[in-house]
């Protein structure tokens, strides 16, 4: 019986062969996801891994479903794997949003899933740090959603030569759209061209600009200008005052494909080119009220981080710590007959708040031993009399005499 | 938009009215569940949340499908979210156990889905701390298992008035049996009438014991006895000598319902009778040859408690902690020419490991202040000048002035 396509088990380190993802290493990321959220005063929280299907079609349009994990339930629901997180944390906050004090800081970090057309290694479902800011439209808002996000890069020990934020505004798209333009229902297709033109043919995007009256060139000197707007100025000069002026720069290449970004938009992207987007986000101060049917209104806005380009990225720069296992104390059981005492031994370390291992089974002493150092344990203890223990320091080789009792004590 | 019947949101305490499931909450028991776990050497590992129909069909039957979240996918798979975790624990071990020195131990912390009819309060999904034991057979590693469990209670003050574990052992049943019946086929039927036998009606139960050649009586003479088998009576020595005697029963009403169980069982239950069992396991030392289709052997023992009724328990016991954000610092930022200098101080104390917040926006003084004692801070900081200081203890409400780089290491 194997694992479904697309989708990963977790192993214990150290990892088997041909297995690529460690419960270890993730433990490492999440880890750190959330120790960088709290230093920035966010809240954790999560919501269902299953929603009403149309909890997305409200958002993004009946497009969306050819991508989803979407089934009809047994009580005839239409519903969905969750495909990202922002529609969960807007109708969590629509229907709560007046019990918490503004702002509203939260962060989660979700298993999300899409059914994407299987290309040779893509997965179909990846883990995902989300933070939010809601009931704050200044830019000093989103400056504090961009300076954690470096924060969160720079905890992994990733530095300026690695990352950048490329630094967008969908407000100063729309503007120059404006201004070239006086028909908005022709905005939607212009910010999905834009949003393409670094992949696509020079050819191919003049074409697809033409057919809206606009020229390739016109959109590039745009782009070169790199002026940043009065709000992208704010947003550089608050990042400046924290001191991260060398993470970030504007780039307004970026724009963001979701439809519902309204402000701010930036991507984290590998200084060296070799990766997808690294995390991804924005303003998006419509959506509450769209999610709650125009019964609450909030700015928010906010960005996501995927564990797999992560994880790729910090493999490849030689960033991902080595995990192994570890043992405060390995109890050797020498003596059968000193089992029972052993085992009293045993549950003192623990009940101490330390790791404790013991062979469960009777065991020549060499190979229990063996397994203590396998086990990188810090110590062994074995019992010399029911209420004499000979401790032993694995790094140091010293061993110490002492009564049981003191055991514990001493292996802090 | 609302979230669907019988799924949770977890919302950051302070809890909202009309919401019961708190993402503090969930941390503090998640916490608790790895700390204990990795005391007793467990090491952690996760699976998908979808696996292959066929995956639980070979463990449970056919029946088992009336129960679950399963859908054919867009590449017409059968497939079904995972209402338990030890098939894909099983389905992990078998493809990889060889890597792993024995015993192999290992916890996961999974979400879970079922589809029941929907009952009054009824959740579809559940948290499951589950624990297991591959590679040994002996009784002490059922003790082992055991211990953790109790372990896993006390860590959230539970203690033997609380809750007590009712062991049993499918072996002495099978033995049972087999004493008074040749016909081995009608062995797991008889085993789910006794699973039953607490919630039936004694002529009911009686009645389908004499379909099988069984007379109610003598069923009940043999739970009465509660004579330890060998097995039972090493693992009660075992945990005995671990001092957890108080905390454990033989109980031979239980004998746990999933077709799979081979030797040691128990439950967890709350002494006062109000809640479901909060855990349970055993031995299943078949399944890793079932679900590798012969390939591979490996005695097993586990059990999992889910995160539903321990929070009940907990409740009820008064035993869950309150839970507040807490942040080391509140930067007050009282003239806007200094905003910039305070972003720099917010990010020093953050880069120091430290949870600060501030506000975005300007705001009048007392405002700030009424904020950072809503949020729980130790400390408020406000700059009399760029480069100068003053901290703020909130306990003793001592303020001391100094240079802004001390700042971080004096909030310590």
């Amino acid at each position: 019986m194997e694992r479904l396509p697309g989708f990963r088990d977790f192993f214990p380190e150290p990892l088997p062969k041909g297995e690529a993802w460690s419960a270890d290493v993730r433990e490492y990321i999440f880890d750190r996801w959330k120790t960088v959220a709290r230093r920035y005063a966010f809240q954790g929280y999560d919501g269902p891994p299953l929603e009403p299907l149309d909890l997305y079609k409200a958002k993004s349009g009946e497009e969306i479903v050819g991508q989803l994990y979407n089934f009809t339930d047994k009580g005839g629901r239409e519903v969905s794997m969750r495909p990202e997180m922002t529609p969960t944390v807007a109708r969590m906050i629509a229907a709560r949003e007046r019990h918490y004090k503004k702002p509203i800081k939260w962060y989660s970090t979700p298993q999300l899933f899409r059914y994407e057309r299987q290309q040779k290694g893509r997965l179909r479902e990846h883990f995902q740090f989300n933070a939010d800011i809601f009931g704050e439209d200044d830019p000093g808002s989103d400056a504090e959603l961009i300076a954690l996000l470096i924060d969160v890069l720079r905890s992994f020990d990733l530095s300026a030569e690695d990352f950048v934020i490329r630094l967008s505004s969908r407000q100063a798209w729309q503007d120059f759209f404006t201004k070239n333009c006086s028909d908005q229902s022709l905005a939607h297709d212009f910010f999905q061209i834009v949003d393409k033109i670094e992949r696509m043919a020079p050819e191919d995007s003049d074409q697809k600009f033409k057919l809206l009256g606009f020229r390739l060139e016109q959109v590039r000197d745009f782009i070169d200008s790199g002026k940043p707007s009065e709000e992208l100025q704010n947003v550089l000069d608050n990042l400046s005052a924290r001191g991260l002026s060398d993470y970030v720069k504007i780039d307004y290449n970026v724009i963001r494909g979701l439809a519902y970004y309204t402000g701010v938009v930036y991507e984290a992207f590998d200084r060296h080119g070799k990766f997808r987007a690294i995390a991804g986000g924005g303003r998006y101060d419509q959506l509450v009220n769209l999610v709650s049917g125009g019964k609450n209104d909030l700015p928010a806005a906010g960005f996501a981080m995927g564990d797999v380009v992560l994880v790729e990225l910090l493999k490849d720069r030689k960033l991902l710590p080595e995990f192994s296992q570890s043992i405060d104390a390995y109890v050797l059981i020498e003596d059968e007959d000193l089992r029972n005492d052993s085992l009293r031994l045993v549950q003192q370390i623990r009940d101490f708040g330390l790791n404790a291992e013991y062979s469960m089974v009777a065991q020549k002493s060499d190979k229990q031993f063996k397994k203590a150092l396998e086990l990188g344990a810090l110590f062994t203890v074995r019992l010399a009399a029911p209420d004499q223990a000979m401790v032993k320091n694995l790094k140091s080789r010293e061993e110490t005499s002492m009564p049981l009792k003191q055991v514990a004590e001493h292996l802090v």
